[in-house]
């Protein structure tokens, strides 16, 4: 069984509409959002848009069996006022995909968005976090490490004490935690390049602070293999060994990390550094790797095969990436 | 011949109280630093201070035949005010730079700092740059793509035009650019990760501008192996067919990349992403890696031998790496 | 005839899915959009959306033949970062009303949005302006007085010298100017409301300024009836009179004013105060006002009939707000 | 009997004299004010300043038998620093009025101001509020519903709950809140325009919210007619329609307006749109309004025998405009 | 003959009103002014307000015979905006003087003030400041060194060649630059221990400049005997010495200071420090000095008899302080 | 016995080695300091740096038995960030004074910094202050009125409550505090004369407060004799005559002054303002005065035999100022 641990939703054009139109009257027309019908949802979750087919057609054609499915993040405007309209469009969009996962039970499961903002405690999702686990079945949730999205507002970093109601309420549900930060305001770089720095803040971050002494259940996912880390571990090590702390090294197996990244070297380095056991395959397919390579005629975000070709990976290590991690850590029956 | 590319200088302490001093008073004592005698640069040059031996031992002990000496980035505070005090700090740490290749004519090359501010542009750095290449020559500079230090002051990214006064000076000099940046005043992540960063915005930055076709003779090496890049490049590849751009992967091959990155898949990932005549062996030892790993009993900035020990490099490549590249790059005739 | 001054485009769902992408991603998938195609066009044109029939069908229920046809102002986000997007979601919207009119030559004449920015000349949007004009026959163009949209960001009122090349573009163009707000960032009231306060500013300031003195052939139409000043304009009559100037009510002859206003006796104060020949009919239906009134079983916007009861206006008068002074001031032919 | 719900004192130039000098030493020399004797005060309450005659014969040359009196608001600086020196110019405006209607009371009843400050809770004005009623006589007192003056400081709108305070206070004391907004320090507009902006703010909030539900006898009267809502009250209507609450024409009912509208047919739009009964005759006078028409011969805050001439109003409410209204809700039994 | 070099007007009241009007409408009543009579202007000279009598006889009674008249700076409002309204009330102040000049021309000469703002070059005020010199017979100006009155902003030292206009004009009028700050916004110090600072800040930082080597005929005249400087002096000697530059003492002979001192002691060190000859008499009398000391029964600000009592002050040098340094420096021909 | 009761550390050079690194990394590098001797510190005690000899050598020149040993002001840096950094380094700067107290226990007694930072309560401070006193004998602290260091952020004077809670503990530890501001990051003035414009506004804000009825037991010494207000205190006794309140000059007998003025005429001045009973001998040595006066051949800062030459000082005043006063306001048993 292939388990993709990063996916996001394909929702109907009316949501994105809904975007539109609260985004500029601010919550003043009211919350209603335009009655989607479950064929539209059927319709639009294997719609062919950007790609040559639609999402259902994506997973079939490279062999993915289920995938973890969350809202599109660069989408999700956790910074933009006023609260109220980030609150529910977070909500419409987790909706949705509470929808499509009934709609197609065998193929997802529901990572949920928070309806995060600059300067208000991570606290305040709670209450909404616990029902959207224990009325919509969600088994994670996305959580941006800078809901500021990188603007002037500074939100600590993920080692804080200040997240500590979510690691708790994260714990006591038993469901996953999935870094992924969202837009990005700065005229210096793009929300992509963006993702991948918070990435690397969140992962040395958590593992240079006592999160997960203070909380060893913790199920932590790292996006697109852990942003710079793995890479650049070496320097982060020598430090660690500098003051004679746990080896950074052996503190990075406290996370678990997506191969959400497109190229052979990098998936072995990211599988050699911090053991094929922490990592789950994942592809966001579709989604920014979703072209196709006119030097092969295969996708970027096709990397299966790529994974299924590494000899030094024995088959036990092979399931785990594609099947048992994610099974275990999402609680999967199926 | 190993030729470090990627080394900062080890100053008399007097360097260090004057900074403290010129911080405090900001320019009302005057400029005047305490006399600095040859005598003191040697034995600075030598002493023992984090580590078990001094700066040359430590390059002596590893077999580096020559290293590029800079200012050490995260004292050079571009972001503090008023101006003159930057200039005067950078002057100084460029004065005991050159003062030490003069004295160790065969071991150390000179790369100077710039005296750069938030808000000014790198413009205002090209006489001051010149008079250091010509009167005490220096062979390259340090950039630093964000002068605000990772504080409120934001600068345009690489690509922008903003900087192009500075690589036609470097073009007209025939000098190097190396990035790196200095400090991080951000409460979320260290000036060592900020490092990190920042490379990866500028190596995106650079890539996706016209900047190498403006300036098709532009050196500009990357430190760190290039920040996350080299790992995530795939992302970058994927917009790039998309767009029908130039692929990405190609385009990176503009850049030199440094070798400091301290584990022996980052460094066998970066040689088969950008390819070994892309890159620069480079240690910046004595620095954050000069530990000694406990496991191995070897320094983790001890990079040579692993080097050495890839089977799949060829014995020119590795001379490329280790000594061919640098020598051209940086005009090195010895 | 009767030709409705004020209604916007009812647009294929496309354009805001497109308008949801492009404020997240900021320009970094670039500006494409989805395809739309007349078929879309034709369709959404007359779909039914929050009201019981579409677009058209709105028109032809309330004998409406012809409608000047403008973006849908709360929409327009011109507070918005960066620039390019604001840019690109205006033209978009300009071309999908530039189609429509083409697609219904007999129902509908385009008037433009401008890319304004706060901070940004209007001076800067005339080339633009210019190509809307002479390639995609628009008639006029919305001028939005506050594109901070009631943020931080203040604009010089209208009656300020900023305008000034507006103002001489629109002269040599020989079309209309209509003066319209967009959204509001303010906590403290909705757009709507908005939208009338900006217009009294707009009225006073240019009134009260030389602009119609130096462009007296200058057309300028007032949303909504002018905001409060037709109701209010006896505490600025006592200034003008007391400062010796021309009265302000004689200076309110200078602009238009529809009848976007949705009961009888504030039709009837608007053309007591302001002349039947300084006003045009205007319903912004579909919009806010169409809702049907429990009491009279009639649509709040459907005030034809209100105008045509008024015994004390003259057939001339009641031709001259439904079509002559339209006809003359957009110079429309038919 | 005809009683003006809406004019402002005419103090001794020394009150002005001191607010000049408090702006300035900001409480540096003590709150001492020069000693203001009865004789001043009788005669500046009839002092020829800017018009032909003096306050008193003001109101006797149009009949008027009583005034209500308050501070002049454009004069009354809310936002200035520091806050003391606010209190104390308030409160010596108010000892003025105070004096003035002990010596004219017959004529005279006091409306106090508040020393409203931008973010200091009016719930901190109330133990000097509960003085000014209890100790001077006050009826009623102004409210600033934006004591930022049109600055960078925004307050919530009358229909927050920020507001509560006051309006329990209100009701306790049985007294009249007005609502009146002071000075402007935006560019962009007057103060005298401003008034009408944040009039037409405070009636849309006011009724937008459950502040007439939670305090059913609070009795708030809007100046200057209501802004621009009995105007524009069509588009509120069509909203509240839409959404199936209380009509907003009805919620209009739960306010006052006073009649200072300086033209019969905003007069009459007024009675029309809100009856007869929730008006209440006012003029400024002296104000802005007491300019003669060269046409007409008449001040323009002459309105009595605009009134009077509406044959389509009754006896009994042409007397509770002048009258009836005014004694019920200030509680005069004169 | 007395000349008593630093005394403020006592205008009518009616310019305080004016102040407190312009402040709060902000110019949109236009710039008009109460006609104000001689009868008037004569009456407030002599008027008793904060003490036992007027100011004619305040000079009288201590036998001064003349006096340099300026505006009362505490009350300039430099910082206030829109600058216009400071620009006016700068100008009907010094009418005043200018009329008052006139009408007692034995006992009054005129020191303007400039309608300086912080942010706003002093070149703009040149124009102003000659047709004051060359139409109303202004002999010197108020320089205030810190127009934005201890708020935010930060206007450059006295020493800068932001102030070289104002002094090239004040060389080509042959008139004195009077300094002496205005009001006090910080919370932390009054305007009055604001003078002593900014004066402190003047002289510091125009004797540490070059500015009396380019403008050697400047003529500067320091309020209050100098700030802390003559007392506090040493600690810039020793600076001086050190750094080889002419001695600081030598450079205080480049001022002229006012005597505005209220104990014998501090008279005393300033002629010591800085010599007789760069003294003259002041008393700022009426002002902050005009009260009676019960131990002596002599008012604070009467000095002359304590220099005149000065017995190791020769005859010519008291003569320099209360006659001749004055009639120089101001060109009295008297 | 000659007591200087203001003098600053000669610590080593590897102080200012820590600050600038600490400043830059700013607490990445943990908080270690390289291990500092007792050798280095007799060494730089008295090591030759800006003067012909070092800094015992010096007390003894001038015949100082006993110096109180505080941080270097300017170099306090109580505005850097983030505040650990401060923290560190106030405590490394006053270990140093504290063992060099111990070393040389007969010439200096510890007078310790504060870790101050704007915007945080002095509250903060205490319990270190409690430590430095009980376990390392430390006999007062220096107080930085201003934090802030002349930068954005306003700290209350010191006459306001919010400095309370140190007063408190001052009182009940029976320690002196003594007044000294740091840095002064303006570009109007240099940290030296912010010094002594801080301390002006402090002895105004403390005498003009009730802090000496509150804490009548506190002991407050005012650097640099008072800053200006011995020589301007007129201006301020005349307004408490004014108000009625106890004169200025007496109350200004709640504080003690040191000496270090370095002119004759200002040590007299000071003298006979204060009394001599007030005012403590103190030179600052080596510091800014210590530089030959090429007249007298004499330090500027050595101003004992200035003092001793005052014929009109009773030998039991000499005395006290040299000495008693010291030992019993810190409590001097030797």
């Amino acid at each position: 069984m292939i388990i993709d641990c990063h996916g996001h939703v394909s929702p109907p054009a009316e949501l994105w509409a809904y975007k539109a139109s609260i985004l500029s009257h601010r919550g003043e027309h009211g919350r209603r959002i335009n009655e989607i019908t479950d064929a539209e949802i059927l319709h639009y979750a294997n719609k062919v848009e950007m790609a040559p087919c639609g999402h259902m057609d994506m997973l079939h054609r490279v062999g993915t069996d289920m995938q973890m499915l969350s809202p599109r993040p660069f989408q999700m405007m956790h910074s933009m006022k006023p609260n109220r309209v980030v609150h529910w469009f977070t909500e419409e969009t987790n909706n949705i995909i509470a929808r499509q996962t009934q709609l197609f039970p065998k193929t997802f499961r529901g990572v949920c968005g928070l309806p995060q903002s600059p300067g208000i405690s991570p606290k305040d999702c709670l209450p909404y976090l616990e029902k959207c686990v224990k009325e919509q079945g969600f088994v994670g949730c996305l959580i941006n490490p800078d809901p500021g999205e990188g603007g002037g507002s500074q939100t600590p970093p993920l080692g804080d004490r200040y997240w500590y109601p979510l690691y708790e309420k994260l714990c006591e549900l038993d469901i996953v935690g999935h870094i992924h930060s969202a837009g990005c305001r700065s005229d210096r770089l793009s929300y992509s390049l963006h993702f991948i720095n918070e990435e690397s803040i969140a992962v040395v971050s958590l593992l240079n602070s006592s999160v997960f002494k203070d909380f060893p259940k913790l199920k932590i996912v790292m996006s697109h293999g852990g942003g710079a880390i793995p890479y650049q571990y070496g320097r982060f090590e020598a430090s660690s060994i500098r003051q004679g702390r746990e080896r950074f090294s052996d503190r990075m197996r406290n996370l678990y990390y997506d191969t959400v990244l497109y190229s052979a070297d990098a998936l072995a380095l990211l599988f050699k550094t911090v053991g094929a056991d922490r990592c789950m395959f994942g592809t966001e397919r579709p989604g920014i790797g979703t072209v196709k390579d006119p030097k092969t005629g295969k996708w970027l975000d096709e990397t299966r095969h790529i994974i299924e070709s590494f000899e030094w990976l024995s088959a036990a290590e092979k399931k785990m990436i594609f099947e048992d991690t994610a099974k275990k850590v999402f609680k999967i029956e199926a």
